[in-house]
């Protein structure tokens, strides 16, 4: 198996600089999109041989080093009795608002209700000849979405009810650190050989409010995720770099907007993940593979890098110039 | 005049520390939302009597030591032959998308199909006994919305036109530079005595692009607008902070997420205003009290600290916690 991300993830030597896409999967692929004309995205995630079909998509057209399910952050809710509607390129909207009583006595995980997750991942390792990342949403993000009721973009109802009621926060936080545990640790059962989790919207806080309202949750899932290399990953969080340099994670993920050189200096000994910004990739070509050879050579000083985007691939994304970037990396990053 | 907005935007001592709130004007208030029945948001611009009312509807609860120009980011459009859409709470949206050749020739501004703005300025400024903050959209914040077409979270097709087609990007932010420049020197001759430019989403931005693509322009716009303390706000810039250093501005406002000090530290010489988290106000009273506490303390080792919020009030606010906010800080600000 071709295993330089899991390398890279750990710290440990590589032939090159290995890579692989946020949302590499998805809707900038004609063949994901003739897909979609069948199936609603629901099903796309919940039955597995779709859910497989598409996980491998882009690994038939470029050499990334890695497949990522293709899920969605709130699938684990459909095992918490929670229904949501998933809109195309609108993100998730919740079918009915959640209210605080409800968020503060969320039940425990039905795993047997989102049995069609490790099923999808069997079937893709069965397929694939290089490491499969699972992954969750992180407690923050995914209970930014139940109290806002769909995406927003500074998460104000969720910034507001860690201050109005503090109590039911922390019983949101910890059953939600319970429940996505066990929903990595089935990823990982059913053969997934990294994770990562997302806390997409996590920047909105402080780093005060991380500290209390975050972090304890964090750890106490990520702990129990243990045996495979995890991936933390948030946007914008500038400001919280430092906080993330204790969390039980091999490998930070950044954005464009924080260098790579930055991120190892302030993280120590963690790998570190990204960070094209993936809106150059609708740029010109040669600006592109510039932007791509200085990445490639700030991660090479580090002790461990993984060539990403700092986001999901934007949907009027030429497919071919992934692939040609996917190949720039390679050769740039190759230590032969 | 009660001046110590004034003063403390310019270093100067002063009794107490200044406060005011971005969006103190707005839904909040029960006799905004009267106004709201009878009037659409674009009227409530456009109409100089009641812009002036509404302007001074939170003068008369509470204490604040500046009013705030009731208007909307992109009424200068109005006066570039360019339509949109006021809805409450989403943000504008423009009536039509505007085509790449477009934005690379917009026009020069008309100032007089923008008079009710200097008239409004001038009804404010008869009545009032404090300063008043007159403002505009920064270049790159205007520019998105003209490019997004309204309000998003990431503004990727923003960022995409940056590298895909810069010479269109220069020629937007130079005529945006020009024309909003001219906006804000009309509120200034009118009475407005100082500025604040809203650069509300530059944070998306890496400083590399805030450096290209950002900059020149808000230099050149700061420059035309001399003569009254100007103020350059923007969320989530943390990662931007340092580049803020040698704008021409005498006041930086920063949000939530950057602690005063380090904003201070950053910025040298310049004044900081901020950064109350505007969720902070649904919260419990006697934490809200101590948060209002620790800001007013950690500003008055600043050479110059204006009490603000990290950004607008929230809809849900109640009008008397407010006030009372303002009494605290004027009572925790006093240096007698």
């Amino acid at each position: 198996m071709r295993d330089r991300v899991l390398r890279a993830a750990l710290g440990q030597p590589v032939d090159t600089t290995p890579v692989w896409f946020l949302r590499q999967a998805g809707r900038y692929l004609p063949e994901y999109r003739r897909l979609r004309e069948r199936y609603s995205l629901a099903q796309l995630c919940r039955e597995p041989e779709l859910a497989a079909q598409v996980t491998l998509q882009p690994l038939r057209r470029m050499d990334v080093d890695a497949a990522i399910l293709f899920s969605d952050l709130l699938v684990p809710l459909w095992g918490m009795g929670l229904e949501f509607e998933l809109a195309e390129g609108r993100g998730p909207v919740l079918s009915t608002p959640v209210c605080v009583e409800r968020l503060a006595h969320l039940p425990e995980l039905d795993l047997e209700a989102l049995e069609f997750v490790p099923q999808t991942v069997r079937l893709v390792r069965a397929a694939l000849d290089r490491p499969l990342v699972g992954f969750a949403g992180a407690p923050f993000t995914v209970a930014a979405y139940l109290v806002e009721g769909g995406p927003s973009r500074d998460w104000p109802r969720t910034r507001a009810l860690l201050h109005r009621r503090p109590e039911v926060w922390h019983a949101l936080a910890a059953r939600l650190a319970t429940n996505l545990a066990a929903y990595l640790r089935a990823q990982v059962q059913a053969g997934a050989q990294l994770v990562q989790l997302f806390d997409s919207w996590v920047g909105v806080l402080s780093a005060e409010d991380f500290r209390w309202a975050v972090r304890p949750y964090l750890v106490q899932l990520l702990q129990a995720v243990d045996g495979v290399p995890r991936i933390y990953f948030a946007t914008g969080c500038a400001h919280l770099l430092a906080e993330f340099r204790d969390l039980p994670v091999e490998v930070v993920g950044v954005d464009w907007r924080v260098p790579l050189s930055e991120a190892a200096a302030t993280l120590g000994g963690k790998a570190i993940q990204g960070n094209l910004d993936p809106a150059r990739l609708l740029g010109d070509r040669h600006a592109l593979r510039a932007e791509v050879c200085r990445i490639v050579a700030q991660g090479r000083a580090l002790r461990g890098h993984i060539f990403n985007l700092g986001h999901g691939v934007m949907p009027e994304t030429d497919p071919d110039r992934l692939a040609e970037l996917v190949d720039w990396v390679h050769e740039r990053g190759s230590r032969g």
